[in-house]
């Protein structure tokens, strides 16, 4: 097996991850839609199906490793649901743009450090070259007062 | 007739809603964008016209309910907006997705709630296989003091 | 030189503006992605390369007028990013969508005034034919204690 064939199931398996079940929507809505070659996810907050993996807002129930540890749970949705929408991960051909919402005071200034904590993971899934572009703002809460929503584009094949 | 050829404007006719006017811009920017075969629309407030329908925060000014009603409000912006664009909304081929940006208390949670007050409209109005993907969040405040604004991207022919 | 021949590059020089260096990322992501003919740029924060030009929450630490300049400076980033990217700004052929997440109190109404110091500028650059769909919201925090942060889509041959 050389490098060029190493694909995103491969490397989420040799990182010994079990992605969760996806969760399925909280309201009237789908969890992703393709139009053309580009699929957009629904936002993925850090839940384990519906009850929160860790609530709170950054900077002040929770510092900014915490947030990572939340972006992160956030991101293994986003692996669960891409995953069952297109059957495999390896049909992703480019990560578009990530935005992470991230539930901040007004001091806090530490996002990009929060949101590394999806980005880098789902780098180490995808593989340096299949990178996104990135977003991140600190926002007043989030649905049942996840620390983090992930917003989600990506391109198919 | 029979189910397959229920149009977008016969379920709107059938509701017996009559769309307001179409917001002009609140600045430098156009209402919407197309590419390709997707239309990006421009945030969508509680308006009428240029006057809020209704201003406040979630949580503190406002309840989910309260929250609700003002995501219908925008939501009927959406659509008025959409019709101006394109003639029709029978020219929606799919809803891609749907941003809610909730004006919102650190302590609020129940974004979900608030957001279906859009997405149930809009799916009674575009059918049930046109739902779109959906992120919710919320945020500091909105302009006007609008308690909702829509991020609207569409699929069209 | 008549008015169709008019480049983004040759008003940007009208204008007597010289574009910063274009900020490298501040985490795991990478400054822009294109798909297609759509380039989705990571979030452009009022900054020179990694150095605030300026921090705090507007309707608290700095008033519209500021916040007008926060914007102007963000967008100065999405020039130099964009050229960047693309070798010149005359490969835009649409400005598909502006972001602009205004750092802002739960009292601040005049989110449309802090984007027009990003959008005017935009479009003194790239004509009244590129004009972009908007969306603003008040956020917490952004990264940094940045007061402003842009989202960009652009049409791009």
């Amino acid at each position: 097996m050389n490098m060029t064939s190493t694909t995103a199931e491969d490397r989420l398996a040799k990182l010994g991850i079990r992605l969760p079940d996806a969760p399925s929507p909280f309201g009237a809505y789908v969890p992703a839609i393709q139009t053309g070659n580009l699929l957009f996810l629904s936002g993925m907050l850090a839940t384990v199906g519906h009850t929160p993996a860790m609530v709170g807002v950054v900077g002040k129930d929770l510092d900014a490793s915490a947030g990572q540890e939340a972006a992160h749970a956030a991101a293994l949705n986003v692996l669960a649901l891409t995953r069952k929408q297109l059957g495999s991960l390896n049909r992703v051909t480019q990560f578009v743009r990530l935005s992470v919402f991230v539930a901040a005071t007004a001091e806090f200034t530490e996002h990009a450090k929060v949101a590394d904590g999806a980005s880098e993971f789902l780098r180490a899934v995808f593989g340096e070259n299949t990178v996104p572009a990135r977003v991140v703002v600190g926002v007043s809460s989030l649905p049942l007062g996840s620390p983090v929503e992930l917003e989600v584009i990506l391109e198919v094949k």
